[in-house]
């Protein structure tokens, strides 16, 4: 039985992975931990957690959280994850992280995209950025998972399969249009996040300069084998959780949609949470809410000669924090869908 | 005061029509006609109505409808619209056809794009394709206005300043990423569109192969000169109103989002309702809501070097039928504003 | 022409009387003012009004405020408008304020309820409660007018046709349970009002201590001549504006939903913004979000002997501001429903 | 190993049976059926369950049902449940019925209730009414179970603990207001359900005449020993999912929001899944979704003398099919909240 902490348990990430850990059958969540004056019940926080556990959110103290846990999540603003992911690693306990603190390799790219300094550079390389579709090879050894973002999650596995098919695929004019639901921005209380603010419209922010863009540039890099520019632009959804991309790539050869999906058929084959659309159809939100899965929609454009790939997560789940105990099960050499999938639906993967 | 009448008086778009001829000073609604068995009351139909008018929807009858309107705006399928448009022109009837039907230059790719045989290809060049802020100058001597797709008005209205600007536009990678609100299916009573299906979720549809893309198409190449290909993606919202349309075009010289904005401002200069957003910023739909505006951001993605255009309109107004009040009123020789902004703002423009 | 001004004009209730104003055929918006430290933009605050008006909301100064206005509103929470409407009246000018300052005959019932002590009760008979279609005949005269709350305006207009027919409702047992859209909080930046807290949810609140309670017993006690205690439930619904208040009253008579329907029908003949549903039928929020009406459905239900009124406004119009010029029109001697309604319908009414 | 069927396949609260089933450790989904012309894929109906299951719906088919099942739901209209439950139970397969057609304990009031002739009257007394908190001690002998409706056990779960205490509260003038999300009338394909006819709207309806309140009244009358009328009305919600009810009841002795409390907190202790909210404060239908719980707040008028009761359930989960789960569990000596609560969770109530 796994030991399992969460440090800055307030927001909506913690939250839902407090969600997922108490449902999983090989964990005992032992601490919660955040900046508050004095413990404080979960249910004040998490309505849905009433009478689901006895645990409280207390004030943060290190020394009880790494005695009482072998693993932690971080759910902390970045920055601050970097200081207590040292202490929590000199003592042995692992660290999951669902902040950007440890999900570049380049440190520099870091610095320059959060605009802030990075304090424990070296801790970098022990950490594995945990997108386990693309590349889980990296969790078994590592001290500490990195999660990826909940954008850079749906538009990588949009764009994997396209990776050094650069004779098929124009990646130079990649275009990915993401729209994500307001939990994205944690429960951050700005007058932007107000109900009457959000309802009933849509607007894109960040154009052309938002954070998540350099992480995946990075990440496809390293699939690709070259880099490339990608015009990401994001969008605020009148929902509460999940993320819609939609991305277009030029076709430097005529595809058929059948062929595009045939393409990611067999690149996701045996991955459980990979799933596709019949060939021309999107993918939607509502059928991933509050799931593990990502589904992926191939179609092509004849006419402009494009391939259009709708990729559908729930920014919480798969965008952060279920993916983040699949992470971990990989971590521990637990079966990847463990206490993410009904133990019915597991047998049919294993 | 001009005698005004609907066909085809049970649909959202007519319904709005009817919302905003009865707050137009120089109208008297004289006439509202449908396919149904006998006269219904208008709040049957537009709760929001009860009150407002003594009107009923009638049983269809023509000649009574020719004798008592000088205008009829035409909420019907495509189709339907060609028979009955005959008839009214021929009594000497103007009228604003909100249907595809008159939209298209080109008979036969109407007759491609929407599958079914033209019935009346000699008025197609009796009607004016009535988007005022760019093809205002056919309004006046035309017998009849061929409502722009809701679509069309927003896309057109972000790409024609980009048009015969081909030295520094590449206009043939142009991506449209186009989000609409419910009632842009109109008033359909199917499973798509039942509230559990729609809400808290977000997909494309018809990728590759939306009908309103010829029309994008066919009108910017008059603008251009030239016509280009367009990737059209389109996605339902779980909003009831409201589109707003990302469009990417890569850019051939450098340009700083002032620079572009300045663009903008420069072609929409005297448009009353066209409104920019500051260099850089995203339009939003909650902002034009029951108007006829078109908002336009304007945004450059100095990293990937694209040119970054949003534009936002309700699909039911600046999207049909306030637009099609806009037209009238030029073929009127009204102002162009009367009845679609208060008295007091109109003077401002005049 | 009337020169209108608004103090405090940051907030969603300012922002409403701001639209209705602008829309005024006798009223020019002089000034917009509220706590800010410089001059800022219409758009900062209310996007919709880009364009609309070249008034920029700049830091109170009274004096200005009052040389450049005949009436100003006053949008401010409460308390802070009794400081401002002494000095406004005292250079003779007329005060409509929305907050809840001047709504009680009673200073005692204000201070009891607000907790706070009323600073200028000598002001309070000079100002007149401005539900018109209740206490209208109050308006010609006053200087300062007190706009109804939200709550109130829908509930009164239900349970006033039933004052002094305690032959036939049971008055002791009046439940009223209230729905009410996000806006009814103003624009407060609390966690309780983020989209995803509001979201997808429906909650209770205030159960038994609604400050809104005291302000409808004493309005009806004034119609009826006996004051009762009412049971008061408010809820908060995820939609942005409107109030839905139903209303049970144990019946002492047998009666069918046609007799009760005609005892409000006759009851409100003549009163152009109270709309009635046929018998049975319940009002709905979505018939009049963005008008000054209200809608009232009355229903019996015969089993339990109990007569059920519903009634419907949006809370930022009926509810507040489009009232509030309701009760300005009054004021100035102008037709109870200019800019209230578009010309051909007010032509209906007079 | 219980082998579990669904006969009507095809609905939304089949589908949240579906998914609870799923998710059951003690079950194994061996038919789904419903009236289609030829096997249909789970996704094309409810797209979460893309490779949840390699079952498919299948054309309606006794003889393959009863082979294959232990167990059978039946999600079918009302009326329809009744020629296939007497061919299952005859095949010593069990029935839990999601409909109407075996709720009642008389077959007149079922037959008035619904205007229909019941046509297996003698069944009635082999199904047990599956609300497991007040009526559990029926289920472990019957042969089918009767789902109650979605308001019922909202209400019923508030009204309980009020029972036999006529001293203490007037039960003669109960008034339930209840509000319930859209998926409560089922995935009917009707005007009333699109999306723009509910989205930012509230109304009533069936005032006077909901079929749940019979139900309601026999139910509660079996509790207190005396049967009383309720004023019952529904109202729809712009959610997809969720009920709360506000129950009203007056005070014949003074109470305090404590006391009330305690009262509650008495009547359920050990019962997993009703949770209390603190005293005075409001259920929210946010806290349940998705989950098998009914919270209950229970707050004091004093000023009125009321006791006001809010419940709060997923009308598709506790509301109908988890609570189906539940009652399949107590009929099969299985723990009761087996599959139900993750199970760390469960630990801690067994």
């Amino acid at each position: 039985m796994i030991r399992a902490g969460i440090l800055g348990a307030k927001g909506y990430a913690s939250g839902e992975a407090l969600r997922w850990l108490l449902g999983h059958p090989e964990v005992r969540v032992t601490c919660l931990m955040a900046r508050v004056d004095a413990a404080e019940t979960v249910e004040s926080y998490f309505p849905w957690a009433r009478s689901l556990t006895e645990r409280r959110i207390e004030p943060m103290n290190l020394d009880q959280l790494a005695s009482s846990c072998d693993v932690v999540f971080l759910g902390l603003p970045h920055t601050a994850s970097q200081e207590y992911a040292t202490t929590l690693l000199d003592n042995g306990v692992k660290v999951v992280d669902l902040s950007a603190d440890f999900r570049f390799d380049s440190v520099q790219l870091y610095e320059s995209t959060y605009g802030v300094k990075h304090l424990a550079p070296n801790l970098m390389t022990k950490f594995a950025y945990a997108l386990p579709e693309l590349f889980g090879d990296a969790i078994p050894g590592a001290l500490g998972l990195a999660s990826p973002g909940c954008y850079p999650t749906a538009t990588l596995l949009a764009l994997a399969p396209l990776a050094k098919r650069e004779e098929t695929f124009d990646l130079d004019f990649i275009v990915v249009n993401a729209l994500s639901g307001v939990s994205g921005a944690g429960r951050k209380v700005e007058a932007n996040y107000l109900f009457c603010e959000v309802n009933e419209s849509v607007a894109a922010y960040s154009l052309g300069k938002h954070r998540h863009r350099p992480e995946i540039e990075e990440k496809f890099a390293k699939l690709n084998g070259r880099s490339v520019r990608i015009t990401f632009s994001t969008h605020l959804l009148p929902i509460s959780r999940g993320i819609l991309a939609t991305t277009t790539v030029p076709l430097l050869e005529r595809m058929t949609a059948d062929q595009a999906y045939e393409l990611y058929r067999d690149y996701y084959r045996d991955r459980p949470f990979v799933r596709l659309m019949p060939p021309g159809q999107s993918a939607a939100i509502g059928a991933v809410t509050n799931t593990n899965f990502c589904d992926i929609g191939v179609a092509v454009d004849m006419h402009s000669g494009v391939l259009i790939v709708t990729s559908a997560i729930d920014n919480l789940s798969k965008g952060t924090s279920s993916q983040a105990v699949q992470g971990m099960n990989i971590l521990y050499g637990l079966p990847e869908t463990l206490g993410l999938l009904p133990e019915s639906t597991r047998e049919r993967h294993d």
